[in-house]
């Protein structure tokens, strides 16, 4: 990773760890500190501060307001995690477990205001108005696209195009946001504020369909999670979605065989599947769609109006996670 | 109730019906419909315009702001009742209930949004922060009462000092923003603002005493509600709280025999723990320490520098609310 990144994400995680939160009631507040501290790539907020350097300005500036995005996602991760009765959390408990619903619902609400808090403090008045409507924009779609996910569960066809919107509403227009905010901070062209987030969106639904290909073919060694989990949990995501969409005969047989299946071995199952998506050249059409959003991505980043040797650096980090796991 | 009121709290369900809320997905959108048709008094909006009017204002300009204080008051309803468990809501479906925790919890979230996307639309630019600074202040200590008033389930002893407190943060930092919410509109006296707000919480912690007593001795024919249901549950309110404290040698033993007690007859329970109170005197208790805090309100009402038979509007709505059930 680019060495000016790993500075960036130093200032980020110093920042939060000498955020205070809150006090008391003490179960409020710890569960944010928990949530807060259990890491990740600081992305978002990471996208705020690359914005702004764009631009020719020091991300000090910058990195109190940059927070609230982060503030943001884990609030929506909190909730989610109670929604998917999800366990673990970066490998660690999650909030609900560790604590309980009440608890996870309550302080997922504090964070919520806190990072409205974060903004308000930390941006100048002028810009104000600005970035609370796009933020507020930002915050309900992300509540969509997690409600049409949920939704999808019970949905028995998902259509591509409805899964490519879900995914640009739950998990892309916030990285479209982050950008965005750190655009509006630096200066005043709309014009690439609007790039900026289009270069998110677009980031972010390329990054989506790539945790779906790993999901079912990265390497055990190097992957977090289980390979094949969504596999295993019937999870439609792009790769299942343009299975049902192509396969005919035999293929969709032996797919709602396994869709259906209640009792089976999880490995022979993702086997199984797996050869189908073989069969339909999935991994290659995910992989086209994907670079597709990629391209126009790294279009937008083109057609901005800075410095090229600034824009190598956002240029490298998205390299970098695209080529990080693959 | 005041003619007036009652056109001001016309004005506030007209523009509630009109509100639109959103679209899609339907299953996010329509409980927040559901829960804010439900009703209710409209008792933080109208405090709003209450204020407004105080200062020779017409309120009609303000109705769409002060919607937020109603969409964020029905948000805490929403999540607080399903940490609650609770059933019913106005003598209706909860959410929760109706559909299921994670739509509440979304739902919820989008409320949380919408009161600050009501508020960020329809407030002047020029005194935006100074509200979201201080609606930010009242959502977390919102949020904080509500916490405290679960742990005080687990809790064995509550101090009268630490129950005035909860009730202070959850329920009245509410009604002391949704009057300082109307004059911060109006005006741009600082001193009347802060008063506002004082007299918000003096009278917030005063209903919610009159709400702990009506409980108990409200008549049953009148109430909503069962009565003796806070002592069925064994609902720590300034009632028990008192009677704890000053409760010794028999009416202890007896006091404790029935919040032990998981195999009783209700009526049994509600009239022995009623007579412990009788016993010591707790009703006249609670209706002075309720009267305080009344006074402090009207007191505070009387120093407002604004005309007296504009005070008399808000005098008789707080009167009218005092005496409705007793």
């Amino acid at each position: 990773m680019n060495k000016l990144i790993k500075e960036y994400i130093v200032s980020i995680n110093s920042a939060i760890e000498k955020e205070d939160f809150g006090d008391k009631p003490q179960v409020l507040y710890e569960p944010i500190r928990y949530i807060m501290s259990l890491g990740g790539k600081r992305m978002r907020p990471l996208l705020s501060l690359l914005s702004y350097q764009l631009y020719g300005k020091n991300i000090k500036d910058i990195i109190p307001a940059s927070l609230a995005v982060e503030i943001f996602h884990n609030f929506t991760l909190m909730h989610d995690d109670i929604m998917d009765n999800a366990p673990l959390r970066r490998g660690q408990q999650t909030v609900h477990e560790k604590w309980n619903n009440p608890v996870a619902i309550l302080s997922g609400d504090v964070m919520l205001v806190k990072a409205y808090q974060q903004i308000i403090a930390h941006c100048p008045k002028e810009k104000l108005t600005d970035i609370l409507e796009k933020f507020n924009q930002c915050a309900i779609e992300v509540c969509e696209g997690q409600q049409i996910d949920m939704n999808f569960e019970e949905q028995e066809q998902v259509h591509e195009s409805e899964y490519l919107e879900m995914i640009r509403l739950k998990t892309a227009v916030l990285l479209g946001f982050s950008l965005e905010f750190g655009g509006i901070l630096a200066m005043d062209n709309e014009a690439d504020q609007a790039l900026l987030y289009q270069m998110g969106v677009n980031a972010g639904i390329g990054f989506q369909l790539m945790d779906d290909l790993l999901d079912v073919y990265a390497d055990q060694e190097k992957f977090g999670k289980q390979v094949g989990g969504d596999i295993i949990a019937n999870k439609k995501t792009f790769l299942l979605i343009k299975a049902n969409e192509l396969a005919s005969g035999e293929n969709t047989v032996e797919l709602n065989k396994w869709l259906a299946a209640s009792d089976f071995d999880k490995e022979e199952k993702v086997n199984a599947v797996k050869s189908i998506y073989d069969k339909l050249n999935i991994k290659k059409l995910t992989e086209a769609k994907m670079n597709e959003y990629f391209k126009k991505a790294f279009q937008n980043l083109e057609d901005l109006d800075a410095p090229s040797e600034r824009k190598i650096i956002i240029m490298d980090f998205f390299n970098y996670l695209i080529n990080r796991e693959q």
